[in-house]
């Protein structure tokens, strides 16, 4: 039986992860290998009803910090035990849209928990599903903003210059988790056009893993 | 202004905390206090619908172990900044029907998390809510369920033998935390009438707090 392979997806707004995670799938099936495209917060009926207290409660809510990265772990943790680990096993290839280091970078820029918390946080939740590879889709919020409101519909300026400065520092923060773990986490320039990206996601899967 | 006080009860099923928190907050209202009766997994609008999510899935889901401690601990940590924390702050007596007590009581039984997992998720969660005093009320478990049944309205026999196993591990786990922390946790002996009960639960308070 194949061994199973786990590919993470991480990124901001409108860099692409949903087309090219469809694409990549389609790449492994073509290799003759069963894919399971999944996604965070979410993956299974007990983490998408918690993804709805998440995403519900993001409309004005008073959510603590602690509570919501403590759902975002339940949601992980019943991911990883229901479905990741499960597929991984059966040798299948699972790729996820968004992971932990979305948690990692995220929390990083709100800075309102510890790193330390937030690490324990994600290696307890994701304990035995660590990815074989992380594709970073890295691009420019202003260019990634002005993609999601030409899929969104909506026009590019409506995003003001606190809500850029935000998705800057996320960027960031996801370059750093890339530099501290280089083996794992794939630095993708998603600038150019979408077949352009997509041959650099399939050399980095090449090189990275014996497909 | 009063400084406040946080109070929490745990035991076993049938023990009486219900009745007991309902009269030790008529205690301390007749002393002048303002009291707020609270309970987990709950408290806060955002925190019962955790609580939905955990008594839910218990009726044969495949929660796993970590998803079900990380959500009580979510749970807990919206309910101390919401709720408890505020209630102290205005000097409040807070009295709660379960606490982190209860999570390592339950998980010491079940053993399928290592105790400084439960220990690391309790002390994150209930962070600036330690309780000043908490009343573990003890009682044989054939005793309680006895009772509860009674209230129930079902047959105290219903009850196998394997679940008799399991709520005396859980008295045992209850009061091995009492031995660990006796300045905290004082235990009330439950097998008498409900007004020796209280008495003796009003002599801890005494005992141990400036009313």
């Amino acid at each position: 039986m194949d061994k199973g392979i786990f590919i993470t997806f991480e990124g901001g707004e409108g860099c692409g992860k949903s087309s090219h995670i469809k694409g990549l799938a389609q790449y492994f099936e073509g290799l003759g290998r069963e894919c399971v495209i999944t996604r965070e917060p979410g993956g299974t009926a007990l983490s998408e009803k918690i993804r709805d207290i998440l995403l519900h409660a993001k409309e004005g809510s008073d959510m603590s910090p602690k509570t919501e990265i403590l759902l975002f772990a339940a949601a992980r943790a019943q991911h990883v035990e229901q479905l990741i680990k499960p597929a991984l096993a059966q040798g299948k290839v699972v790729i996820s849209d968004r992971f932990y280091d979305s948690t990692t970078a995220y929390q990083g820029v709100a800075r309102k928990l510890g790193p330390y918390a937030v690490k324990w946080l994600n290696s307890f939740a994701a304990e035995g599903a660590t990815p074989d590879l992380t594709i970073l889709l890295d691009l420019s919020p202003r260019e990634g903003l002005a993609r999601a409101s030409t899929r969104d519909g909506e026009a590019s300026d409506r995003m003001g210059s606190q809500a850029l400065e935000f998705y800057e520092a996320v960027r960031g923060a996801f370059l750093q988790i890339a530099k501290d773990d280089p083996e794992r986490v794939k630095v993708v320039d998603s600038s150019g056009t979408k077949e352009e990206t997509f041959e650099k996601i399939i050399s980095a899967v090449e090189e990275k893993l014996d497909v």
